[in-house]
């Protein structure tokens, strides 16, 4: 965790990558309009679609469903580039945390940490377990959560 | 576990549900142009994409994000009413693993299982942990997570 987050390069191959390196994504910007399109197509509960029912939830106002959280971060953790073209498949999802919620206006940036990797048997694999938390313009984490996947390795 | 998942209705409240008890979802059908179009927005990596590209791939063919899995299991949890007007707030996702590749044509559906409850402190609300297992048409498990949410109570 020491040191800043590295610029993103993209597509690294498993031997590329070191356990406790870190990489930051580009920003996004949502907009209340995009929350609620993302919503009626996904996940439409009223705190998640309709201001007036929001106001009275346990929010007191309009939020991003957490999968629009997730989604967003996916699509910044693709657009740094780290796994383009060396991405062999996802294998799962862990600890997975939605710490405060997404909210209309709101620009987030994730922060990807290499926490453990593996040779698989076949010598063309690797396994790698990373470590992704978005964090809002505020600074405040408001997901974490922890993926492990195949990538390709250059031998 | 044992038994006929139950048929959905809307709207359980904490008190109403226990642990053991299952519901099965409605099913959807994937077509290769939803699989290609949910890729280029979220998750554009080539073997979600390109056909071709994806033929070299470890799957040999196209695929599904197993993101877009996890969002259709999502929507098809909204839309058997489980949890309409009742959920509260997601509080998490665990034990997530994408077992076996979406395809194009699959029809999936989902089967939640309640796995734990506990009161909170605010006596408004509950917290409850459910096993989602979706399964393709031909009866395999392609993608097994835990949520955990918090619910409102009744009283």
């Amino acid at each position: 965790m020491a040191g800043q987050p590295l610029p993103p390069i993209n597509g690294y191959f498993f031997e590329d990558l070191e356990i406790g390196q870190r990489f930051a994504s580009r920003r996004v910007t949502v907009t209340e309009d995009a929350i609620i399109r993302f919503a009626l197509e996904w996940d439409p509960h009223a705190f998640h679609i309709d201001r007036e029912e929001a106001n009275e939830s346990m929010f007191g106002g309009l939020i991003g469903s957490g999968l629009q959280t997730l989604l967003l971060t996916s699509r910044m953790l693709y657009d740094s580039g780290l796994f383009q073209g060396t991405a062999l498949a996802g294998l799962g999802v862990g600890e997975l945390r939605f710490l405060k919620p997404l909210l209309p206006g709101d620009t987030i940036g994730a922060v990807t940490e290499i926490v453990d990797k593996s040779v698989s048997r076949n010598p063309t694999r690797g396994k790698v377990r990373i470590r992704i938390q978005t964090l809002n313009q505020r600074g405040d984490l408001i997901l974490s959560h922890t993926r492990e996947m195949l990538l390709a390795r250059r031998s």
